[in-house]
C-alpha cells in the first residue's frame, strides 16, 4: 500500500500524532484515509485507533424530494458544522449529477452507496445484472467517491437462515434489501461477495476506502446481536483480511438498534473479529421508541460505542424512521453526533478532548459568557438561548439563578473570608 | 413506618409488582414514595428497586421572570407529557403563592428546596438563622410539599478542604453554596447537619420524603468523584441510616458532571454507601461543552445512569447553564429524560419496557404508520415530522426511501419467493 505522505503529514498534525503513528495503524489496517486523488478532498481525516471520533452525515435525494441547490445547501450546512464526512444517498434525480456537485462542492471525503444507482439503472432490483453492479461502483470510483458502502456479506448461506420467525424486522439495510431480494429472486450468490476480487481491483485501481455494510444490521433491539448479524459480521472480518492483502483501505460498518447494556460488547467484538478495523457505526439506538427523536437516541448509543473503541459514528437525524431530513435535521444531527464522538472522544483520552471541557468549565466558574459561548459545540444555539431569556440590564449571572448564582455566592463567600 | 395501604394497592398495579414488594422495598429503605396527605397526589408514585425509572420536571421563577401564570403552564405541560414528579425552585415573586398554586395544579408529587425561601426571607444568606431554615421547611410540609431538598452533607469539615486549588468549578449546587457561605461567613456547622433530628421530626411529622442534597456534587467532568464529592456521600449515607431509623422515607441526590465511563461506578457507589437508597441523579453529563443541548448530554449520562440502578431522573432543559427554561425547554426536558429512563429500564429489565419496543419494531415492519405514531414516546413531534415531510398522494412507505424501502423491498421479495 502506497501513502500519500503530504496527507499523513497533515492528520498527524491535526490529531496532534506522530506520522509514524499513523503509517503505523495504516500498515495494520486499524486505520483507513478516505481519499481519492480524484477528488482530493481538502479536508482530509483518518479513522480508527488513537484518534479523533469521525462523524458522517448522510444526504441525498429520494424520489419524492429531490433538488440539486437543497441537497448543496445540505453540504454547507455539513461543512459549517464540522462534519467529518458527508455520504449522497441519493435516490432521485439525475444520480449522476448530484453525486458529482456534491463532491465538486464537498471539502470532505464523500462516500456513496453504488448498489443504489444500479438498481434504479437497471429498471428494477431483478434486472440489475452483477456488470451492472461492478461498473457503477467503478463510475463512482472515477467521479472521485473516497469510500463506498459496498454490502458484499450478504451471503446465501446467511439469507437462508431467514424466515417469517427468524427476527422481528428481517432486513432493514436498504442495499441489504436490494442483495436479498435479487438472490432471492434470482437463486444465485450475492455478486459482490463471489466476485470481491473484482471489488478489490476496483478500489485498489482507485484508492476508495471500502466500508463493508451491515445488511443484516438490527432494525429492532430485539434483534441485536442475533445469529444473522453476527454471521455477516464473521464473514466481513474475513473480507477485511482479504482487503488489506490485496493493499485496499477497509471499515467496517455496524448496528443499528442495540440495548444499552449490549454496545460495548458488540464493539469490542467488531475489533477482535475484524482485527481491529475501523469500526463505523449506524447509531446504535438503544431504544426503539422515540421516533423525532433520534437524534438523541444515537447520541446516547453512539456515545457508548465510541467510547468502547468505535472510529466513526453515523449521525442520524430526528426525522429518522420518519421521512427525508430537512435543512435543519441536517444540522441537528450533525450537532448531536458530534457531542456522542467527544464524550466517547474523553473516554478514550484523545489529545485536546478533556482539555476543551475544562476550559469551559474555567470559563463557567469566573462567569465569562462570551468565552462560554465561543467554546460551545454549536455557538449559535447556545449564542440563541441566552440572548433570548437574558435580561434588558446584562448581568454576570444566567436567569435562571440571577444573584443566587452559586459560583457567585461561592465566590463572594471566599473573598469575605479573606 | 405506616403506609398508606390504597397507595401502594394503586402503585404496584401501575408498576405492575405486588404489594409486598413494594411493602419490603418501603421497610427496607430501598423505595420511597413521595406522598403528603396534604397534598395527596392523584397520580401517586413510587421510586426505588424494581421500579420504573422516574422523571423529575424543574419548574420555577428566577428574579428576572416571575410570572404564576407561566409556572401553571409549565406545569400544565409536565403533565401532559408525563414528568413523574415536579419541584418548584422559584426564588422571584410570591413564594408561598406560587407554591401553593403549583402544588394545587399538580397531580403528581411536588417537591421544594426550602433554603432558597429561607434565604431570601431574611434579606441575605447570611442573616438567616436557623429556626428560619427549619421554619420555612415545616411551612413548605404544611403546605404539602411531597419532598424536599435538604443539603444536609454539607459539614465544616467537608468545606475545610475546599481551596482555590481543590477543583475547577467549587460549588455548582445553589443550596450548598447558600450553606458555604453561611458557614463560612459565620464560622459555624451546618444546622441541617447539626440538628438533623430536629429535621427528622417535621418530615416524620407531616410524611414528607426528603431528598439529600449533593452540595458537593461535581460541576464539571474534572471534578467527578474526588474527595469533596465522595465525602459528602458518606455522610449522606450515614442521615440516610438515621432518617429510616426514624420512620422517615429517604432518597439520596447525585452528579452532576461525571465522564461517561465513571458513571456506573458512581451509581453502585452510591447504592453501597447508601444502603440502597433510591438514587436520584441531576444528568449526569458526561461533557461540559454542549450548552444549548444539555437535555441530550443529560439523556446519555442519565441512560447509563439508569441502567446501572438510579432510580430517579432530573430532567435538564436546553437552556441549562444558559438561562431560566422557556416553556418549550420544558417540554424537550422531560421528554429527553423520559427516553433515557426509559432506555435504562430496558436494561434494569422493568416490567413492560422492552415490550413497548417490540410493538413499535413490529409496526414499523408492517408499514403501519398510525400506529407508529401511536407508539412514539412524543406522539405529537413525530406526527409532526412525518406530515411535513410527506407527499400528498399518501404512500405506505417514508419519502427517506419511498419505494426502495428495505421493510416493502423484502416483503415483495418474500412472497416471490413462495
Amino acid at each position: 500500500m502506497k501513502f500519500n505522505e503530504n496527507i499523513i503529514g497533515k492528520i498527524a498534525e491535526i490529531e496532534g500524532v506522530s506520522k509514524e503513528n499513523i503509517l503505523k495503524g495504516l500498515r495494520s489496517g486499524e486505520i483507513a484515509i478516505p481519499y481519492n486523488k480524484i477528488h482530493s478532498p481538502m479536508h482530509p481525516m483518518a479513522i480508527g485507533t488513537g484518534l479523533r471520533t469521525k462523524v458522517n452525515a448522510n444526504i441525498g435525494t429520494s424520489k419524492e424530494f429531490s433538488d440539486l441547490s437543497q441537497e448543496l445547501e445540505k453540504v454547507e450546512i455539513c461543512l459549517k458544522n464540522k462534519a467529518d464526512a458527508i455520504m449522497d444517498l441519493s435516490v432521485g434525480g439525475n444520480l449522476d449529477e448530484i453525486r458529482q456537485a456534491v463532491i465538486n462542492a464537498s471539502t470532505l471525503p464523500v462516500g456513496t452507496v453504488p448498489i443504489y444507482q444500479a438498481a434504479i439503472e437497471s429498471g428494477s432490483i431483478e434486472k440489475m445484472t452483477a456488470d451492472k453492479m461492478f461498473n457503477v461502483i467503478e463510475k463512482h470510483a472515477r467521479s472521485g467517491v473516497d469510500f463506498m458502502t459496498i454490502h458484499c456479506g450478504v451471503t446465501r448461506a446467511l439469507i437462508k437462515r431467514i424466515s417469517g420467525k427468524t427476527r422481528i424486522m428481517d432486513i432493514v439495510s436498504r442495499g441489504g434489501a436490494f442483495l436479498y431480494r435479487w438472490m432471492t429472486v434470482r437463486e444465485k450468490e450475492n455478486p459482490l461477495y463471489e466476485e470481491y476480487d473484482r471489488l478489490l481491483e476496483i478500489a485498489k485501481k482507485y484508492d476508495v476506502a471500502l466500508s463493508l455494510g451491515d445488511g443484516m444490521r438490527p432494525g429492532s433491539i430485539a434483534d441485536a446481536g442475533d445469529m444473522l448479524q453476527m454471521g455477516e459480521l464473521k464473514v466481513l472480518g474475513k473480507l477485511a483480511q482479504r482487503a488489506r492483502k490485496a493493499g485496499v483501505q477497509v471499515i467496517i460498518e455496524g448496528p443499528g438498534h442495540v440495548p444499552l447494556d449490549e454496545i460495548e460488547g458488540q464493539v469490542k467484538l467488531e475489533k477482535k473479529i475484524c482485527n481491529k478495523a475501523p469500526f463505523y457505526v449506524l447509531g446504535p439506538l438503544p431504544t426503539d421508541i422515540a421516533p423525532g427523536w433520534d437524534h438523541l437516541t444515537s447520541a446516547i448509543g453512539g456515545s457508548l460505542a465510541a467510547a468502547a473503541g468505535a472510529d466513526f459514528l453515523c449521525y442520524v437525524t430526528p426525522s429518522e424512521h420518519l421521512g427525508l431530513p430537512s435543512l435543519s435535521d441536517v444540522r441537528e444531527g450533525i450537532i448531536a453526533a458530534r457531542i456522542a464522538a467527544h464524550i466517547g472522544d474523553i473516554v478514550k483520552g484523545v489529545k485536546g478532548a478533556k482539555d476543551w471541557d475544562i476550559e469551559m468549565s474555567k470559563a463557567r466558574k469566573a462567569l465569562k459568557w462570551e468565552k462560554q459561548i465561543e467554546l460551545s459545540i454549536d455557538p449559535a444555539t447556545a449564542s440563541e438561548i441566552r440572548e433570548m431569556r437574558s435580561v434588558r440590564e446584562k448581568t454576570d449571572t444566567c436567569t435562571m439563578c440571577g444573584e443566587f448564582c452559586a459560583m457567585k455566592v461561592v465566590s463572594e463567600a471566599n473573598k469575605r473570608k479573606k
